[in-house]
């Protein structure tokens, strides 16, 4: 009995399958997970963690007039293999390939793209007011982990749903992780170790109450039990979930796709809000993951029989591991620096940190508003609080950094990891936008460094500066340069001139200079001598510099790892035009007014221009008329 | 016993008062509170709600040692009246005078400055856990609203201090009211009329027992009563709140200095976090608010004795009125057409439509994240949300408008109403980054009507559109110029020219255009002549009608009620720069790089230079030489 999945085209393939042949399927799609994570790298851990509770699904629900929405969407592996992308499985997460989150444009079997976390509440209860509406009656299921259940929007979505009661099925996927481990009153709520206070006093009145039954005779302690039951009863996850006006189904197995089945079957027939809580294991199958879920989360490429993730090349350090080691030396200089995460201690590269300083170290949960906000409290209050955190993340806090950071001026440094394009993860993950929704923001300092070592000085340039101030770097190694020992501030919104030229000067930004600068030596050869600009600040700029440069030269190109629309090259036009200059030309290269496709970080940058070769020909073509 | 208002320097001066003092100083501030609204408008309904718990905050803390964060703030009238700032109340929300809001700059008393909701219990947090680092001992308290509580990132904050369990006081305000009525199962489980299915399962469980206990004769019944009893008091609001690992108590009545203060008193002592469930009446002690608490909510000016609200100057139809009415009339002929309002029914003009409609409209509450997604869903099934929304509300939401409606290229349109500035609500509320955080997303439209008959073509325009499109217009009332009756879709992308001149042109946008009309009528007079041309688009922009006015002119000015970072204006440099023109002129005007005051509309445009006379002078200037 082999290849089950080679006859899986569509969900219906499963209706006719037994226990044992869903068992052997469950395994085949492990394997093929394995194989195809091991290879492109992937969000292992939690696509292992729900092979079945995918079976199940797929085999009550009609996917897809029944909606199915996975929330973050990186557990949808099992989904993707048997809604007909099995062929294409190989290419996942790579250029031109299948994406490693639901795409509408993909199948309609993905009923609602995601890849930011806790939105799948309110798009399900969207899909249910439609339906509603229009007067039909398919279900609609929301898949959503217990880490996504500390962000905002997913309660708010719960709220609204438990008053507006619909017919809506929440799968409460419970593996006790978010991508580390959890944050949050919630997470203990919902792992079955609550130790409230409330819930101390009632066992004690409780144990009372049944003392004074018990005085009355044996014959009331079979209805005195019952009543225990009844009472411990209450203090289970659903508690809070029936607060809200979901009826509470669980805690069940997440791995037993019998129960589970029975379940949707049961849950298919109401028409109220139900949640139901299933307990899954992340990396489920195969041992390593099992054992280190967060290193399996999301992982690169990496041998099956060991487990060993694979080096990528070169040994040159993480901007994000230089920002760990110095933000932990920073700190043992001035202890008014904290440092916060939201769910990332690992990605962000605060692991040593806490290590260090575990009582200035704040994972405040998969929470990036309120992240913002208590940062500025605790800035309010004289610390000065780093917040480390993915460039498309902090866009959930844009209104924190507006209202309660820039409007009061406090100093908080936001460490904007992950700016520019990350690869794999595709245009919900990449960092495109920071410059742009950050620049207009009275009282920011935004800053991007060339090299990992300038990130370190960027760093203690933010801590000395008493107001807000952004530092953003991309993901991945740095150039392997030499790193100082000790940090000094940079002048706020002063440039570096890396290379003088006669023809032109480009102005780059980030990870642009050294390619900006690779291609001014190209060009040279070619009689094309240009100036080469290390931006530094994208705010403030550099007036004094630009603006020389502009009397000096007819045309300047700015180069970023941003949207071209808002960003560094745009300060640079508005300052020109601030300043009344005319007659200089400006040629800005960044990332142009549409989302960007996935790929490994040096392909999306070959095909946007943004490499050496990309930046020289452009410059070429621009400086050499 | 007069005048003890008067004797208020500080908090300190409330220690010695007794009972009946307390009662006239009440009585005292409301005569005050109620004054100075009806002369300057101002929150007075929710100012008025918290006069008692004001006073008990300050008798039994030590501000400002003790830090109280007033979430949203608008509460705050009597705060300020007792903490120095008596002298200076009449000018509340006026040019120059003290905040509608706390503002660290405005005295110790304010420890953090807010505005916009629910973001009390992260501030408070991050308060708290300077303390701790500190090693200091001083209480942090949040005072918040229970409509405030819909707000995702309250609960981020209320989870992320469960699970620190810091000295923490958090006081909900429970008035049964948002803005309007409340939204949400939170708010019915707050408002004592819990209905879920827990609740009818566990009683009938609970009459089963007690009817066994009964069985076994009268001896148990008083037993049994404590059973009820204990059962019912499981079935409180403090459940949902223990659940997060906060202490409860409560409700009491929040009128009642007395039982405040025994409160507070007793909560000082503790360490733990602590939420205290106060009941107040929103508009308390002024029957016309008492009566009206929506409108009273957020009032202009009034007669006292009365409660009529007076009119402003002019009868034109406010831009928000025109349209209410417009998304009525079009939803009539077109059903995918559902309107989405986060609490603000009145504010945004939805009322008529949710009259008309009530089934195709949804209150998500104070909700702008989960509001967007889940208009994303909606979308994604085949209708076309309206989402009528202030501003700077939205900006709650920018993750949601990338992530979840621009990504997935959803027919969502956004009625983004008070762009431009608002008013006397100042800094937090004017929407002076809308076109800033919009402009740079693919696949967004965006547009702004230069009166209230284009705003009826514009909401055509953004519904006909398969795609996402905002649609921005101020507060206030209109030109009160005729409304067609039939609407039309505008040509995307096309701007209109108002006025043929010969030495230069004005590309106005919104609020700007016939200012700039007028600019330019002037002007001729004094021989300078000017093409005038009404923007309409900020996105896409009408590249043609640009390019050929570049062609013609060596000077362009531009004009918009939205910061000069990355709006209109830049659209039209970076216009230029991608298509190589060089040798013109342009000068943008809008909101420079500055947090902008409060004071009534028309003082800040004059102050900004974007009223008639300032555009006039600026451009006598910039053409004239």
């Amino acid at each position: 009995m082999t290849g089950i999945l080679d006859r899986i085209a569509s969900p219906a393939d499963l209706k006719g399958l037994g226990p044992k042949e869903l068992a052997q399927l469950a395994g085949e799609l492990r394997k093929e997970i394995i194989a195809v994570c091991a290879k492109n790298g992937g969000h292992l851990a939690p696509s292992l963690g729900v092979v079945e509770l995918t079976l199940a699904l797929h085999r009550v629900f009609e996917s897809p007039t029944d909606r199915i929405i996975w929330d973050v969407g990186h557990q949808a592996y099992a989904h993707k293999l048997i809604t007909g992308r099995r062929e294409r499985f190989g290419s996942l997460r790579t250029l031109g390939g299948i994406s490693g989150f639901p795409k509408r444009n993909e199948s309609p079997h993905d009923a609602f793209d995601t890849g930011h976390t806790s939105t799948s509440i309110s798009a399900a209860l969207g899909f249910a007011a439609a339906r509603d509406l229009r007067g039909e009656r398919n279900k609609v299921i929301a898949v959503i982990g217990d880490g996504s259940m500390t962000g905002g929007i997913a309660y708010e979505g719960l709220n609204h749903a438990g008053h507006l009661n619909k017919d809506l099925v929440v799968v409460l996927n419970d593996n006790e992780m978010s991508i580390a481990e959890n944050v949050g009153a919630l997470s203990n709520f919902l792992n079955r170790t609550v130790t409230s206070e409330f819930v101390h006093t009632m066992k004690k009145e409780l144990e009372g109450f049944l003392g004074s039954l018990d005085r009355l005779g044996r014959g009331v302690l079979k209805v005195a039990k019952r009543a225990e039951e009844s009472l411990k009863g209450l203090f289970t996850p659903g508690m809070l979930f029936e607060a809200f006006g979901f009826e509470y189904i669980g805690p069940i197995d997440g791995h037993d796709i019998g129960r589970l089945t029975e379940t949707f079957e049961k849950v298919k027939r109401f028409d109220d809000a139900v949640l139901i809580h299933v307990l899954t294991k992340k990396g489920k199958g195969y041992p390593p993951a099992e054992q280190r879920p967060a290193l399996f989360h999301g992982v690169g490429p990496f041998e099956i029989e060991t487990g060993k993730v694979l080096k990528g090349k070169g040994g040159a350090a993480s901007y994000t591991g230089v920002f760990g080691e110095a933000i932990k030396k920073l700190a043992a200089e001035d202890e008014r620096i904290v440092a916060l995460t939201a769910a990332m201690p690992d990605g962000t590269g605060l692991t040593p940190f806490a290590t260090e300083f575990p009582e200035r170290f704040f994972d405040v949960g998969i929470a990036e508003q309120h992240g913002v906000t208590f940062a500025a409290g605790l800035a309010a209050d004289g610390y000065h609080p780093v917040f480390a955190v993915y460039s498309s993340f902090l866009q959930r806090a844009y209104d924190q950094v507006f209202h309660d950071v820039c409007l009061q001026h406090l100093p908080v440094t936001f460490a904007i990891d992950r700016a520019g394009v990350v690869g794999s993860d595709g245009p919900t993950h990449h960092g495109l936008f920071d410059l742009s929704y950050l620049r207009h923001l009275p009282n920011m300092v935004l800053m991007a460094p060339k090299d990992e070592n300038e990130l370190q000085h960027m760093l203690k340039t933010a801590l000395e500066h008493d107001g807000p101030a952004a530092v953003r770097y991309p993901r991945g190694n740095g150039y392997g340069v030499s790193l100082d020992q000790t940090y000094h501030a940079l002048p706020l919104g002063r440039g570096e001139v890396l290379r003088e030229g006669s023809r032109g000067a480009i102005l780059a930004l980030g990870t642009t200079v050294y390619p900006a600068r690779d291609a001014a030596e190209e060009l040279a050869g070619a009689g094309i001598d240009l100036t080469v600009v290390n931006g530094r600040f994208v705010k403030p700029l550099d007036r004094e510099l630009i603006l020389s440069l502009a009397q000096r030269f007819d045309r300047l190109m700015t180069v970023e790892e941003n949207a071209v629309q808002g960003g560094f090259g745009t300060a640079v036009l508005e300052l020109l035009e601030e300043e009344g200059v005319t007659g200089v030309s400006v040629l800005r290269l960044g990332y142009s007014d549409d989302f960007v496709e996935q790929g490994e970080q040096h392909e999306l940058r070959a095909i946007h221009g943004l490499d050496a070769p990309g930046i020289t020909a452009r410059a070429r073509e621009f400086f050499g008329k």
